[in-house]
């Protein structure tokens, strides 16, 4: 596809290149832009001309769906009257999105462009602090009075539906407060006389414009609603979260978890969107922590000296068994992670869970314990440096003490966190694998010198 | 609320839970409900009295929103009438979804309740792989023919939309096959008179039935449709996918992905609905290669025994420089699975992913290298037993080799395993971390032999 455009591109054929654009769905073309962009296969000032070739009513989605840097390009070859169409074509909630990642000059020449209705709109969602309900919203909705007839309610839909982001969820307000809802199939199908107070549905569910992403992509995964009204303190409407939105939330609250649970601070930038040193600085901390920490389970090894000065074999069984604590570990803690940011986890179920864990280390543990005896005993019988049945005996009741053990650890800390008002994500795999780390030295150790008699 | 119910029961007050029930989202009774039962607050025959007290048309959705147990009991309670009622309002996809958990005797049941049609599609959707799209779709959707009128179209809608899950994409087919789409808000804003052909979007995205539910996913998160058609090998229409599956499907996959990556084989079921035996079975396979790997660690320590014998203090660095790699690589392999799992990252990005992170690397390297320099340097300056700056310089020589080498690790192992077809997923921190133990055990000890000339 890029190809063949830039091949139209080079000949001067715009015909064919704003015929293909009408056969192209706007994401596509946005991502087409993208490409010639990232790949730099086309000059930075041949964009804007390929952009007044898309059809008109696609402009503004297009723009929508490009990366930030595609949309200062443009914006910066914008005429006025260009950038007002796209302003004014834009849903509200894309707009203040695509403000949000714009240096000042191009923000002020955004804002100057939109009408005032639009302006003030956009003022009043960017007052609203980042990651709130209210950052994530639309003001552009439609609400109905209650008195309405189904018959006027369809009317105005018809007429204003055009210019909102939804129309399939109506809202009934009265001075402003939020007192119903209704869908738009609800109304379609009912009786051209009926009135909208005697079909909406008075029980409303709602997120206030304070709230946390989090919440907002939790109520839409319970409830399955296509848009979510959001109102203030006082229950007044204020706009709409649509689904949308809320799937994009529901992404990047998965990719927070998978950056917190590898002991990454979490970013709102794409991969290759942030440069090596902001990576570097993401990562830098918890490294760290950890290698600090780490260092606690060398001494252990070093107060140990005179077990494995008697017995050195013992010191090559320690990666196996800190290893595989730190796998059990990392499955438990991510199994109980994972379910309560799910919700299926809740901390009244604490006891619950320490008794399910503690059922599966059994198990898991026997079988590794076992296979471990085996494979010592097998490998060791003919050595006669080493006593191979006493050797087994301790690797497999130390794997199956670590096993129990990690697998403890890693629900007890998670649901602590939880408890004291933390992320639970932060006591993933790295976190548990450290201390996991020290404990089973200290297990494997202490249970050789007393096999050993050391 | 659940102990007002139980009062209510108790004093058979059955007037005032009917009333109450008017009051709640269908999804608030159904966790009512689960909680009664899953905490078994109410003996087992209560709850087809309880149920029997819901307004008839909630009914069957409170019914689809119970887990598979409750639904169980609901349905060897139901008298036969109560049974067709229940899902004969239903959803065909969610009917599917419940027969999929339930014994034969009661899916037996179920399907001979369902009238001749909804039977028929019943069957149709069953015969679709697990986890297809023809698995997820629900066979209700409304066609419309291209050359009806908007006035024409829109009675349609009024007539036969009460029973459809979304009628607001609409579809136009011709002997079958799907050739536009109009969103119903297009075809409310538009004149009466005018011909749907001629305001349809004849460039139309669809998925095969016989597609993976995470090509549907990622349809979904791309393109932000409220629903997606399905069509066969011949593009004939079969059935729509709705939003609110999709979004389930997303948190699904990343539920997959959080398992993969914590070498946990995924499972369908939540925590607590698998048994212990069955965690300890998706989870033992792993363990088990992990442990048997870790040995190799083992191996190489104890080849090294002159280095710990000569200088016995390096053992203790051991779980410092593995742990440190394990971190690095566990970091970069869970941003490199996720962004490939986002589509942020592609195979052919493969040069840019492995420069990003070697830069990043050596940035970390060197601050840890750094940091554990002059902390070794400081603690045993005075030690007369020990040359500091030696084995402060082999320490932070062998971090960051260890770093650079675990996080080029990290990017090749998930990116290859794509390149082979397999999902990146397994490539992460468990597999990471035992490979990189032994290669930074490895690397410590050359360095530590030819640094202290052993």
């Amino acid at each position: 596809m890029q190809n063949t455009v830039l091949t139209y591109l080079e000949e001067r054929n715009f015909k064919a290149i704003r015929n293909s654009f009408k056969d192209i769905n706007e994401i596509d073309i946005a991502e087409l832009f993208q490409t010639l962009f990232d790949e730099e296969m086309l000059e930075r000032d041949k964009f804007i001309l390929l952009f007044r070739l898309l059809p008109k009513d696609a402009a503004a989605d297009v723009f929508s769906y490009m990366d930030s840097d595609m949309q200062m390009l443009l914006v910066s070859s914008f005429t006025d009257k260009e950038l007002q169409n796209v302003i004014n074509d834009l849903y509200i909630d894309d707009t203040v999105d695509i403000i949000e990642d714009m240096p000042a000059n191009l923000v002020a020449r955004i804002i100057k462009s939109a009408d005032a209705e639009t302006r003030k709109q956009i003022n009043a969602i960017l007052r609203y602090p980042k990651d709130s309900a209210g950052s994530l919203m639309n003001t552009e909705y439609i609400a109905l009075r209650r008195d309405y007839t189904v018959r006027q309610a369809i009317d105005i839909i018809r007429k204003l539906g055009v210019n909102k982001e939804t129309v399939y969820t109506l809202y009934i307000t009265e001075n402003r407060k939020l007192i119903g809802v209704l869908s738009l199939l609800e109304l379609l199908t009912a009786d051209d006389d009926a009135i909208v107070n005697d079909i909406m549905d008075t029980n409303v569910i709602s997120v206030q414009t304070h709230e946390d992403k989090e919440v907002v992509a939790d109520t839409f995964s319970k409830y399955d609603f296509a848009a979510l009204p959001v109102v203030d303190a006082d229950n007044r409407m204020i706009g709409i979260i649509t689904f949308d939105d809320a799937m994009d939330v529901i992404e990047e609250e998965a990719t927070e978890d998978f950056e917190k649970m590898a002991a990454v601070a979490p970013s709102d930038e794409s991969y290759f969107k942030t440069s090596i040193f902001k990576h570097a600085k993401n990562r830098i901390l918890w490294l760290l922590i950890l290698m600090l920490s780490a260092t606690v389970t060398g001494v252990i090894i070093s107060s140990y000296d005179a077990a494995f000065a008697a017995v050195p074999l013992l010191v090559s069984f320690i990666p196996m068994i800190t290893g595989t604590g730190g796998n059990c570990g990392s499955q438990t803690s991510t199994m109980i992670i994972r379910g309560m940011s799910l919700g299926e986890i809740r901390l009244k179920d604490f006891a619950k869970v320490i008794f399910k864990e503690f059922g599966i280390a059994l198990l898991c543990g026997a079988v590794l314990a076992l296979v471990n005896g085996v494979r010592i005993f097998i490998m060791y019988n003919s050595d006669p440096m080493v006593d191979a049945i006493l050797l087994a005996v301790t690797v497999s009741l130390a794997i199956i003490a670590t096993v129990i053990m990690s697998k403890c650890i890693a629900c007890i800390l998670p649901m602590l966190a939880k408890k004291l008002k933390l992320d639970p994500a932060i006591m993933a795999a790295p976190v548990i694998t450290t201390i996991v780390d020290t404990c089973s030295t200290v297990l494997f150790f202490s249970l050789a010198t007393k096999i050993f008699g050391i």
